[in-house]
């Protein structure tokens, strides 16, 4: 990463422009999701520059294959960009990324480690959780018996089901809504596994410090 | 914290009445939401004690943004301490500043590691599950196609998603109520990390000696 | 513990018959809980049993505190074991305790440290559950409204807690009913605790001593 | 594992085959299951290639234990296969054993350890909940009262059961479901447990590793 080859150079310049391009997605998709009373205009609008940000995904990940040299062998080595290409909701992730690079040009992080940790974690989570109420919105809210009616309704059922906790008051009902359902499952699997596993390692951390400064009969 | 500057000071003075004041400010809000049948006049009572500490609050959070000197970055940089001023409900967690201050004045803290992070999670679940099962008994009991009708319901809803079980049969249906449920959620998966995180680091601890102690061939 | 006070001397001589005691206490709650078209003479029986074995927990407990000479303050001292006097369901965990003692007396531990920790935790949940599913049966079964009207939907309920799941399609309704099920929940959360942990840990262990063995170009 | 014993020569040579076979038997079963218009002959081969399989599985126990010459012992002492050899539904986690022989063939395995245990738990979470799925939708499809009626329903049951969100949107209502349901909701209790177990662990190896790199006063 930190070398001068053209791959790393040109993640290296693209990383910012294509972060906001990954907002500007999302704001798009939430716009015409939601924006029911919208003029025709403005839902053109907000198409274009949905399909827009899409091109420039695409234009970035041929230039990566081009410049990685791989040939074929590129696809399943890089199947997570090959997914978030794909499905461009997954691509606020990509956030994470620019904030990374934005700290690092004002030279060294200033967040520690467990901080950082945590901070990604919620980030992500935010930003999935947010790409996810949309998408389940817009494949449910017409659906026949359906239960979530409201972006409301979907935000709360994503929160519940982010956290684990699953009231089941409100649920998806169509096929795609499920399947959507199912990758905010594991997407709260692993917040769980973060905030259990941060909490678990710093806590180690802490009593190794406080077993070393302490006498032993403590 | 230990040096002899006027934040810690005033820190070190303030911390037992504050605690105390936040303890007042929860049992009159308790009996507000819950008095149904008091007399005016005690509700009146009530009410001047949550305002007194309210704010009691307030002129703590200004002499500390005084004394520390720091101008508009203050609020930035204890931007928890901002948080609870807003929302003092989230203040009882200050009681667990009390019982260190309280320890700390008899000598040194008697309870082991293990035990006082145990303690505290516990304390910290329980005020925070107790207020925000009147909050959401406040914002609920009186909504139409409520299911929380009553303070009962609102602490067995508070238990089943603090525990991340959600059963479902009782929920919030109002948007505030739902806000304060998410961040019960998130109390729950903080509550699920620390349970998980003591008892893994507890786990490595103990077989880490039992290691030393017994021959290498068990 | 190894040493030869008289307390260490009662607890050595007392745990098996006790822990025997506690089964037998759990076995006749069962027949009266399930059995519902037992002759009158049979339920008598199962009542005295049960009542007996409360009155050695009593003895027991009574024993123990003369023998520690610790006057009032060995109830706060030994409040688990006040709560197991009062709430003699919760007792079966002594089985644990039994089985270490006849697991010590036939010579040294055969069990690993991690597969000790995994059948003591589902040792302990088994029992708990058994128990907690018998009490809420109780409670409920003929309780207005009741959705938990078999001992196999209390089963069936009993596990969906346990397991953090709460699918909600069958709840208790009654007061304490709800009592025991937040108990049960404590439950459920430790024992993720006690599987997450143990897991982490013995990852941990392996990673550990595969970096050991591993060349560090690995 | 690794010396020349006649078990261990067995192990190493029926290991492909006896995973392959287990594919055949779920793939049958499957067939079977979801079938629900094939023309009787295409059952009956499912149905032969079902017991097929299953006897070569009672063949490989029945070569095990002779081999072992362990006698009675041997049931116990392997459980787990015992258990298995019950259940066959169980079987394909032996396909995670295929793929270790296959990687150990090929030279030293080429994944880390953090990437194996993931994939791992992945492969078996989702061989596990499939089959699980199949026999949930098989005892519940035709049962009065019953809300799990099509496929999708339960896969859809499966996927929110493992994650432990469990809506309650559609459960099963038969015993025989219930009590595959209560083995998928301990699946999902091993899932969160490697899940969070993983990354608590590999955030120790990281900030472990950092500890080493920065200066002590990061």
């Amino acid at each position: 990463m930190d070398d001068d080859s053209p791959q790393a150079r040109w993640e290296r310049h693209t990383e910012v422009p294509l972060g906001l391009c990954s907002l500007l997605f999302l704001t798009a998709y939430a716009v015409l999701v939601l924006g029911h009373g919208l003029p025709p205009a403005a839902r053109d609008a907000c198409l274009a520059a949905l399909l827009a940000a899409w091109g420039l995904f695409l234009v970035d990940y041929g230039v990566r294959w081009r410049l990685s040299g791989q040939g074929p062998r590129f696809v399943p080595a890089h199947w997570l960009d090959t997914l978030v290409l794909v499905l461009p909701l997954l691509r606020p992730l990509r956030v994470v990324k620019v904030y990374e690079a934005v700290q690092r040009r004002r030279g060294r992080p200033r967040l520690a480690l467990y901080a950082r940790v945590a901070f990604y974690a919620g980030l992500s989570v935010l930003l999935l959780g947010f790409a996810g109420a949309l998408a389940v919105y817009q494949q449910e809210h017409s659906a026949p018996h359906a239960t979530i009616r409201t972006f409301g309704d979907s935000v709360w059922w994503t929160c519940s089901t982010l956290a684990a906790v699953g009231y089941g008051d409100v649920v998806p009902v169509t096929r795609l809504g499920r399947t959507i359902a199912v990758g905010l499952m594991a997407c709260g699997l692993a917040l769980l596994g973060a905030v259990t596993g941060s909490f678990s390692s710093w806590l180690l951390h802490v009593f190794a410090r406080e077993g070393d400064e302490r006498p032993p009969g403590f």
